[in-house]
């Protein structure tokens, strides 16, 4: 598929500069460029590797005086290229219906245009809504509701009783509503506690592979509506995360503990039980939490001991002056010396 | 299902009061609490919280003097209220049977009361124990036994020559006996090491999803009896886990390192190879362990590197006094320099 | 299978001393030996060990002057060890034939000598090279390239429009070329970026299970050829790893972040985004990269935030002294305020 400058400044409903008929072949990243590609650029830095590079055109959001190739102009560059990436490259899309091999249990409730691939598997009294896609090998178990226009990736497995809104994307490889990690030891035997709650997950989710969120003994796990989860996250049984919240890979929230909405957890954040974090707080990467602290509105932590950012970095500068310090001290103590030498010598001389 | 407080008491063969006809609708957390519902407290914290509540009744292991809800008493209310959920939502038991789409191979040996799902695959030479469930899209390679009334859950994986003991649990999306991270660089080439070895695990043992145990070149990788796993864990080739383990998400165990019994791994704690810790050890969250360590007996080590928790704590709070080293090091300076020119200007005058 | 002593020798072309008609009855790590099986020993350590034991005979480089069992003498002991596993215990071989359960799908491509295991799933459009393993419940999506010879394990899931040269490795429950973790927040909302791009893996890269490699928005995430990479760990979109890296398990790379050839990256590494890793960096175990750093060619690293060995050492050794400096500190006061006393006292008595 070939457009026309001007085809795409169409599209995007927006303004553009230079050859309308300029060709543009498909859409690169500014470090993969292609000749008679387009680009995009959103920051002065990008701009200029862009209008440097053989791109053909550049999407921007303010045209430059010095233009030197072809511009369309958009508010948010990113967002306009990520239109045009599925006009030039769009989504295999699966058809509805569902593949005579797929298993599906007793009581269940399908939804119109409904993809269910081969071997997936829906078990009793689960309800689907419409337009749901179910990839090949996804495994629902029973009872659970899967709202309209959701995405379930090949491997996943959703035990029973979990709940999704409406357009949750869940990603492959990922476990939904496994049994938390609970045990009571009595006698030297780890008793296991049975898990017969529940797993909800609210609109507009998206999960990565390889993920798992454990659902509670009694209760729920809730992720709110419009939150984002990486790959290789570990959601546990009780943990209420709040509305577009941002979780990154191998970030790890133990039991009973909270997120407010807003909150970011960059990668490996370690957040352990009962632990409450309130509205647009942000965690850097591998900020670790103790059990049962409250994370107040607004602020940045880093460090294990998670600190506000700002002392954690003074905590951090701090102890790169270690050596100095050392040097400092060492120094001092023969300052010390040579006075009390020249004390007692004096005292010496006095007498 | 409603039973009235006599009947619950009478269940659990312990000791109530209040008005036995009290209806109980089901049980709920302490932190959803509805009415109409029991609930338990295994602290003085949640016992308060409890009459507090809505809830119906509570269930703890003393009556207090001022009850203000009708008790039953039991001297370990959490797994006295565990019980009490298995009677009210009872788990989904899959009938036994083997569905007609499961793929079975040649030599397989199956017990009595067993459950295979749909899609399930349990290749050549396998061994099934009596009344043991593995489900859907479970994939049992060649040449395993399952003892009696495991439990596998979708979309496991075992492979070759894996041996479980009676009463195990594996949770959806967990690999065992993949092949160990093994290679030796030659000639700029990393060659692999075939693993010929096997995996066995101990009655008892419950392993969490999307977790790994990989086998070892030769010999096994053992998980004793008791011990549980949590999701996301790394059991490399040739590790020796002891028995009544408690090992949490992110903690990974490098090549040939060793457990001994009751030893608890807190979250994200990584051990090198070759370490071996003693029985009793705990292990606080993020702890590191570097290779060939030994870790004494009934010791909990904190921190990265590992050190005994009370040096760990010294340690912390140290970094944590820099910046006030740091102040306490400016002010000697100025009292110093302040010394040396009294002095010189003495030793002027004495002169 | 059992084989003489002067057998084994002759398989791997070697060297033996001692009686050739000594039976070996298999082969068995040195942590757990029986009579009349092989060892090997690759350290003065192991041979010790090696002859000290109950083993029939010992795979080694030199010989020793006083070797008290029957040895095979081989440059790499642990190769030709390696070699004689695979005669001892060969693999379980997937014979050629495509199950009549596996799902091909339109205008798939299948080379000779390919097997496909049952329900395994292979979507449009694919090609499949010759000898090929496809196990169990694979599932390969559209547009997909395997080269000759890989292997592709139960549970793996991969994306659209991956490419995968000869002889790749692919374990259970791995998810290769899922979307990116990639939004844009407007409006108080996280808008997802499409992923269009794709996922390049070299020749003879094996990568463990439970692990994700993401797909690019545009272009591709590239695995050079020869890399390793362990259990449960993330490549995030658009990653370029180089040749011949070890990655070890939990180890997380970030968005656009690159490595060259010959990096070891050990476990629990993680790799913020846009950073560039060049050619024979080693990165010890928990290390950490903060984004768009230049980790300079040869150099090892460890610590977070990462620093060359000697400086990281340097640190972690300075840290360790800060007890002792706070009683350097707290004498040098005591020192002060002696001397400040005795030069108060001094002073007055002059005057």
């Amino acid at each position: 598929m070939i457009y026309s400058l001007s085809q795409l400044a169409e599209m995007l409903d927006a303004e553009f500069h230079g050859n309308p008929d300029t060709k543009i072949l498909g859409l690169c990243p500014l470090d993969e460029v292609s000749s008679d590609f387009l680009v995009f650029a959103d920051s002065a830095e990008h701009m200029k590797t862009a209008f440097a590079s053989s791109a053909a055109a550049v999407i921007l959001s303010k045209k430059p005086d010095d233009a030197t190739k072809p511009v369309i102009i958009s508010e948010y560059p990113l967002m306009a290229f990520a239109q045009l990436i599925s006009v030039f490259y769009p989504d295999i899309e699966k058809a509805p219906g569902i593949h005579p091999t797929a298993y599906i249990g007793a009581h269940v409730k399908l939804g119109q245009n409904v993809h269910i691939g081969p071997y997936a598997i829906v078990e009793d009294h689960c309800e689907i809504g419409d337009k749901v896609v179910i990839h090949a090998h996804a495994v629902i178990r029973e009872h659970c509701q899967i709202g309209e226009a959701c995405e379930i990736h090949p491997h996943v497995t959703i035990y029973p009783r979990t709940s999704l809104d409406k357009k949750v994307i869940i990603h492959a490889g990922t476990t939904i509503g496994s049994d938390g990690f609970g045990y009571r030891f009595i006698h030297g035997v780890h008793h296991k506690l049975p898990h017969a709650g529940s797993v909800v997950i609210g609109a507009n989710v998206e999960i990565g592979a390889n993920t798992v969120v454990d659902r509670a003994t009694l209760g729920t796990t809730r992720i709110g509506q419009g939150t984002k989860i990486d790959n290789l996250v570990q959601i546990a049984h009780s943990v209420k995360i709040g509305e577009h919240n941002i979780i990154c890979a191998f970030t790890g929230i133990a039991g009973s503990s909270s997120t407010g909405n807003n909150v970011v957890l960059a990668a490996n954040v370690g957040i352990s039980d009962h632990v409450r974090i309130e509205d647009q707080v942000t965690l850097g990467a591998r900020t670790g939490v103790a059990p049962k602290k409250v994370l107040k509105k607004g602020i940045t932590y880093l460090g294990n001991p998670a600190r506000p950012k700002e002392k954690a970095l003074e905590h951090e500068l701090s102890s790169t002056r270690i050596p100095y310090m050392r040097k400092h001290i060492s120094k001092m103590q023969e300052r010390l010396l040579e006075l009390e030498q020249k004390i007692a010598q004096m005292t010496a001389e006095i007498e």
